[in-house]
């Protein structure tokens, strides 16, 4: 297993070992969620936990039924214990880029549920500033492609409609929406970018998550030794 | 024929009567626009216009086809020379209510995308202030409604899923999500509002239209005589 798995994987399974028992539980989408959800799957068996969850996509959906982890429609669930997902990018202040799963939309919705929001990565995911390595990633309907892309281009950047390598066109999400991803470079003022974005008609959400996150989990790779750097921080309240 | 509905024919009738040769047009929802989309048609016909069409939904698509206006598919459209579309409230500055017709966020999108945005109205969408009569129509992603429903019962107001008459459960929308309808009474800060509501995971989009209207056109019935009363506005530069 190459180093960077070894990193995420522990991440992953450090995240999955923090679960309370009796706990209703959010997971996240992506390569490493994969780790957090086998890990509370085996915690399940082995310890017999009382655990529900609710799912980010089709992925963590499927992920979940194979691990024998009992799942909740979260049309009726407004509130949860503890959330666990990945990141693209992640600040130090503990600001989010996600999206590149194609799930942002559910996983922001899952976000906001949890006391407790709790995002795994592998280091190469740190970066100083949002937007250095990583397009932000807008979820759209398809009837409001164009229009959406050409209020983007009045912020002077380019937007890319995804390609999907698996089949013909765009990539669609869980939702049937398409994922346009824009290069920003780096994002200076996140808050009111989310905002901009977040009222083009048509936009159903974007990639930047910002003050929401109670703790970061990193996993590394040194002398051979995989381990974790955890990180808490002060989430805003949610600004409505 | 009832005046209100008299009322409501002349206005629509006048609004496709502006619309020149050769433009592309967008077509909102909603039986004032079923009045417009069959004149519409009718001129087509009789005056040989080349006319093409963007729809607001399924309501829209099925008229404009019965009517043999050729439609184009949004996806491809960012700008149209003009659009017609009703309004559940229309405030003395322009200002709007949409969505009793569950068709809100095409209905957004389109609004987005003429040189001329025009409404067409009978005189009980009159009012003084936003939120008289209607309530505020929210649009939501299926898996985010409880979490919606709790944010806004933080604005202090009693969220409902608009049930549907003609099949079990509520309504659900030509984009598969269902529809709030919020009474917040007055409205009096309505920029703050669509943004709060915009900023709420899983709102695809909410029934506030700011600042965008060019033109409405008011239908009234008086003496046993309809009549037309056309008022201007200076519409804001979208937001972004």
């Amino acid at each position: 297993m190459k180093d960077s798995e070894r990193a995420k994987k522990l991440a992953a399974e450090t995240a999955a070992q923090m679960i309370p028992d009796h706990s209703m539980v959010g997971l996240g989408t992506g390569s490493t969620l994969e780790y957090a959800i086998k890990e509370l799957g085996r915690r399940i068996r082995d310890e017999d936990l009382k655990i529900s969850a609710v799912t980010t996509s089709f992925q963590g959906q499927l992920l979940a039924n194979e691990n024998s982890i009992v799942t909740l429609n979260s049309m009726n669930v407004p509130n949860l214990n503890i959330a666990i997902d990945g990141a693209d990018e992640v600040d130090p202040n503990g600001n989010l880029i996600k999206g590149l799963g194609a799930a942002l939309t559910k996983e922001k919705i899952v976000a906001a549920m949890p006391q407790r929001y709790i995002i795994v990565i592998d280091e190469t995911k740190k970066v100083t500033q949002l937007g250095e390595k990583t397009p932000v990633q807008v979820e759209v309907v398809p009837d409001a492609l164009a229009l959406v892309e050409c209020f983007l281009k009045k912020l002077g950047v380019k937007p890319r409609v995804r390609p999907d390598q698996s089949k013909a066109g765009p990539v669609v999400t869980d939702l049937g929406n398409l994922i346009v991803d824009v290069e920003f470079g780096i994002v200076n003022n996140a808050e009111s970018l989310e905002q901009q974005i977040n009222n083009i008609p048509g936009v159903v959400s974007n990639g930047l998550f910002l003050g929401i996150v109670d703790e970061v989990i990193v996993g590394s790779v040194e002398d051979g030794q995989a381990r974790v750097e955890r990180r808490t921080f002060k989430k805003k309240t949610f600004k409505i």
